[in-house]
């Protein structure tokens, strides 16, 4: 196994004020640029490409160095050489999302119609318009067919509708801490995340970068409660139990899980938009696909062999929701292997090693066509 | 069974500034009211006292109607005639803890060093103070022991606080949806609630009294986000499912479970102060008695026969924190008995009735004296 070395963002404009996109809810949308790395070579075939979905506050840089960086891409452990999605074989695709704020057009790009930006005029998006605007990004590379889409939380969902808005286009699919519906509690914690941002006075109903400021305080406990909830209770005793920085108490950070809590905010700060945020999380609230007769129809067609995995110390999207969601592709007469993996990390399980996990995605990825299609 | 009619809160001076409260962190405070309330007669033996004790943002008046008001007391589905907590036989009382902001002295009350509220001067507490305070009200009272005290989540740590620092006085103790130690999530959850409150510009160093304002927008969102700890997933889910409210997207309230969690953090405004939340809540993150050993071996002098209680939907106080204290009280010789309640509630089902848990109150303290003492 080795390390993928430097690899840079590149941008595509994929819609134009000419030629628009056209988003579910009615609204149109154009330019769209999507900023997109790739790993690998594409086969003389075309048939090699895999299309990694990255969650909520994801983006397109999932493997390798950025020139001067010493980070490496968010999902480094499991695509290069010899790894589980293995550049030696495939060609890897990932993209920021529609709505973000990491290179792909969201509520901080240019309003081509006023000059500024969006901020809370930019429209409502739904999953299916992630999609489409991903599915642009493969037609432009000259791709048909997706030997897999592989995707973690809100990216695991974005695959769910991608195989429903094309059913014979992905041949394998890998949703991996992911749900077909938010509970009402996961609509719960985002409704306060949301609330902390638009309360925050430096928000200005969306146009704080007109004001040249962000809602940082509400952002910040915004990552802060929701990295709480992307962990799990026996993770963060392991790591920091009641271990205290000082000896009196003060209203400060006195104890080390505070200390990693800050810390989380602060460095989100430094990466993610405010705006971003509120939108990917109502679209998160509202995506529930099985909801739709017409969306089951389509899955019945779908040539889409499914492996879903959950975590058991998941309790964000915990084995409940990826059970229902497997009863529900198995009731469409599609393939699916489900397994739930033991893990102490909580939801971001899927972001790291536990054992099993890799193991169960490369030994997928590794069979034939003939055996995944119906 | 009958409701307690009205009552009225009395408030009574404990200590002066000549006589002043002795905090175990070495500060001393005076004046110091406290604000309780009473239900039942005290018997002319004075040996049927039962003491209650209120969670975190709870108050004195546990049972009963104040005049004019509509909402009964906190706890008054348990305590009244021919209820567990029962006035015909026992006379309760209630009192607003030190800290608080619900008529006993707390950081909004005036210190007499400055004529002004003490803000952020008012001195750190521990759990020791609160049982300093109510044990000068026993005293002031006329009783010297106690035929019960019974509390819930922070409620029930004070009691067990009590058992440690007065091992005679308690006879009977009941710890509902309790624990001896927070844990890493836990303080985290807090952390999160004290930087919302403390990063809100109104705010002010703890000055906002002064500056006509309170930090609403922080201690909202506070609350918010605690409350969904308070539930539980199955409950929400109930209650609320994935409801909506309006039919398109919008950043308001959408789903019926962000109305009720507006709700709860709206009407939360009206009754408990910032600064109260922030000591009350350090106070909890500190709470470790076990860890010291002159505890343990005041435990074991103690008289008191103790009853542990959990939910078995309550993450956040959940059983394995009551089975740890049952395992140490044990080991200090007494008699506990324990038992998991089934109820879908969350940690606030200590407030409510699920099948049991009254009754194993009731039954508990029903026991003759001779049987709850080693």
């Amino acid at each position: 196994m080795s390390q993928i070395g430097y690899v840079e963002t590149q941008r595509v404009v994929l819609f134009t004020e000419d030629d628009p996109l056209r988003l579910r809810g009615g609204d149109t949308l154009g330019p769209v640029e999507v900023a997109y790395e790739t790993y690998g070579e594409l086969s003389p075939e075309r048939d090699n490409a895999i299309f990694v979905c990255h969650a909520l506050t994801g983006d397109a840089h999932a493997a390798g160095l950025h020139l001067g960086a010493k980070k490496r891409g968010w999902w480094d452990n499991l695509i290069g050489r010899g790894k589980a999605i293995d550049t030696d074989r495939f060609f890897v695709i990932s993209a920021n999302l529609l709505g973000g704020c990491r290179g792909t057009t969201g509520p901080q790009s240019i309003n081509p119609a006023t000059g500024a930006p969006y901020g809370l005029d930019f429209p409502m998006i739904e999953m299916a318009d992630l999609v489409t605007v991903h599915r642009r990004l493969v037609e432009h590379l000259g791709i048909d067919r997706l030997y897999a889409a592989v995707g973690g939380s809100l990216g695991g969902m974005q695959v769910l509708q991608w195989v429903i808005d094309a059913p014979g286009q992905i041949e394998r699919a890998v949703l991996a801490a992911a749900s077909s519906q938010l509970t009402a509690e996961n609509i719960a914690f985002s409704a306060v995340a949301r609330e902390a941002i638009m309360s925050d006075p430096d928000f200005h109903e969306g146009r704080y970068a007109e004001h040249g400021v962000v809602p940082a305080r509400g952002l910040k406990v915004a990552r802060m409660m929701a990295h709480i909830t992307y962990v799990s209770d026996q993770s963060l005793a392991h790591k920091f139990g009641r271990r205290r920085i000082g000896a009196a108490p003060t209203f400060g950070v006195d104890y080390e899980v505070e200390s990693y809590l800050h810390h989380q905010g602060d460095s989100f700060l430094q990466r993610f938009d405010a705006l971003s945020y509120l939108y990917l999380s109502r679209l998160l609230d509202y995506f529930d696909p099985f909801a739709e007769p017409a969306n089951l129809a389509r899955l019945r067609e779908a040539v889409t062999a499914f492996r879903v995995l959950s975590f058991d110390s998941d309790w964000r999207f915990d084995t409940r929701q990826s059970e229902r969601m497997v009863a529900v592709l198995r009731q469409c007469g599609l393939q699916v292997e489900f397994d739930e993996i033991a893990s102490p990390h909580g939801h971001d399980s899927f972001l790291l090693e536990p054992p099993g996990y890799h193991e169960a995605i490369a030994a997928f990825l590794d069979r034939p066509t003939s055996d995944v299609r119906r």
